[in-house]
């Protein structure tokens, strides 16, 4: 009989997912889920699919079909060029290389950076997909302090002067999972201790476009374009299925992502890169994110109003200026995870907070609320049966 | 400034891919590529694209572009329940696995099977790219032997039994880069091999479906179920430009390989995925594949006859009974790596066998030559110059 003696050592850092055996349940009838990170299927541009499919046929032909370069589709280099511009990022087409999500990139980036042990800093809280990323190569993962604004920089600069960290990964937009965003004035604090202590910082943007007001911040590698990779996706603009990330990396790193990446998947869906190309050369970023962020911004703001309504005075909250999550915290003693099967039983469902730390036993008192999946009424009902939840604990 | 001192140990197992550089100087104008493994353009099904596409609109809708689980898109494993009961392979819808291309679960394999220094058992030559995939996690490669039938048992037995290798990797049928296929007798053998030995096989089967003459032979995982990591693609029947795989491995092994490649990718392109489920489910993989292999067939036998016409009596070859590739294998001393250069100058490329052995300074007599993306008449002249390159060498 084979057995798990045959498993390789780094199995013992991947772990089960414990998440995917709390989620299960979710589909229990009635529940409502709060825990998911998914955009509306609403939010897809389905009656232009058809158009773009025409397109893509038409002006890409065969080679939406056949193999590509692992670097990348060239027309979706070359369109996102001018999309990167837009944000204040300078880069040539060969500079830009797709991904299969952007999940892509982080395992390739643990591939090539971390020998078991390294280091690796991530904000506390951060986003449970990288560390599942990370984990099969062995960092050592040492959390970075954060506040209302997100990493707080002088926690940045201790770990790194410290640790001597192989990577900084940090989501700075509408930050997965509490929905934060860097104030400029960090971000260049950011880039300063990432070029002074030359240090690998990862910039992972997939929310930044569904911004529901205030202003735009520049990303911070604008500011320290040879020290950070800066990873967008087009699953939150244009559709998650077709799995299109890509990402801009120092030269350094560049060749050995790509590397990494062959082994991996040879190239992305060539026919998922034409699309994402005519998505964005039809000009459909700019005109269809509105029609997002006209659909989440009232969704976002139900949420929030019912949780002042609802939710005891002992609990604090997030209220983020973009992105698709709420993060909230109750108070200390309170455990989350205790609190998810009662939670269940009343057909409400979250991501307990605690999940998104490195560091075990952290943020138990923490939770995680999606608010782009139900419709306002229904996010109400679900903050009314959370929050009845709650008191009932407390 | 950063420098190559933070990458991780494990780079020093991946190197820079030196085939990659070889094949960079193909673009040049007017050479005839026989290098590539690429199907040809006209064997995609372009006239039946959109009506494809239209029904993955109207049947799976939004769950065409949405998030979906990493074990696959189910209307896939349900389609390809039936697809594997016509190899002899029986398998239930949940048992059946998606990935991004077929190197999806070769990466994942050598991710949650190889700890540094583990043996894993390759054919002498074997497929690079699975090299490729495995080499970060460090293996230590064991060849085994083959002949005109493919691998030998008896070479796989004593390797088994001296290394127990934690995989033995095999194509078994017109194997790249050979064209060779294993007997049905030798699968039983290896089958028996396995069992008695707990090792787990893995029978990549890319190229299958592609037979133009000769017997259908029963997959090695029909004779040894709970051994046989059973992996399939659209690549060479449909197009491999929408990177969809699937494998079929023993519930031991499944479980790891699914966490694995949620740290990697979350899941595959779910429209490529719709895509291919249609495409079994409307009778596509019956009806293409007929015009595939008609398209191949005189190719390969327009490559053999012209081999035999002009290439030197110390050569030998194989005479496959389907695939994408011929091996040639000049006499003792010939170095085709050395050959190459001067094959560019007379305008044909091929690929130094040297890159498809595990270990270095092996087969450096031999050569690939793929026949799927020329025409008949451009193969001709493609074989007649790389002979008259052979014959100045010689």
């Amino acid at each position: 009989m084979l057995s798990d003696k045959m498993l390789a050592e780094r199995t013992a850092y991947m772990g089960t997912s414990a998440i995917r055996e709390i989620l299960k349940v979710l589909s229990r009838p009635g529940v409502v889920s709060l825990a998911g990170g998914m955009p509306a299927p609403e939010a897809f541009p389905m009656e232009h699919l058809e158009g773009l499919f025409q397109r893509v046929l038409k002006k890409h032909g065969t080679n939406a079909m056949q193999y590509g370069t692992t670097e990348g589709f060239r027309p979706l280099q070359e369109a996102l060029v001018d999309y990167l511009g837009g944000l204040g990022v300078e880069a040539k087409p060969e500079e830009i290389n797709t991904t299969t999500g952007s999940q892509g990139v982080l395992d390739s980036l643990g591939k090539i950076l971390i020998t078991p042990g390294d280091a690796l800093a991530v904000e506390a809280p951060t986003y449970l997909g990288a560390l599942q990323a990370f984990n099969p190569y062995g960092p050592k993962y040492v959390q970075m302090e954060t506040d209302g604004d997100g990493l707080i920089p002088e926690s940045m600069e201790e770990v790194v002067k410290k640790h001597h960290p192989k990577l900084v990964y940090l989501i700075p937009t509408f930050q997965n999972p509490t929905g934060r965003t860097i104030p400029l004035e960090r971000r260049k604090e950011i880039a300063r201790i990432a070029m002074e202590n030359d240090t690998l910082v990862v910039e992972d943007d997939p929310y930044g476009q569904l911004r529901y007001h205030g202003d735009f911040v520049t990303p911070i590698k604008a500011f320290a374009p040879d020290h950070v990779i800066y990873c967008g996706s087009f699953s939150k603009v244009f559709a998650p299925g077709l799995r299109v990330g890509f990402y801009l990396a120092p030269g350094i790193v560049q060749d050995w992502l790509v590397l990494a990446k062959q082994g991996v998947d040879l190239h992305t869906s060539s026919l998922s890169q034409a699309l994402a190309a005519e998505f964005l050369v039809e000009g459909f970023m700019e005109k269809h994110v509105p029609r997002i962020t006209g659909l989440y911004a009232p969704k976002m703001k139900a949420m929030l109003t019912a949780m002042r309504e609802f939710f005891p005075d002992s609990f604090t909250w997030t209220e983020p200026e973009g992105g698709m999550f709420i993060w909230a915290e109750g108070p200390a003693g309170l455990d989350t995870t205790a609190l998810y099967g009662r939670a269940i039983e009343n057909k409400v469902a979250f991501v307990p907070g605690r999940y998104f730390y490195a560091e075990a036993r952290t943020g138990l008192a923490t939770m995680r609320l999606n608010f782009t999946m139900a419709d306002e009424e229904t996010l109400r009902l679900a903050i009314e049966r959370l929050a009845a939840t709650i008191r009932e604990a407390l």
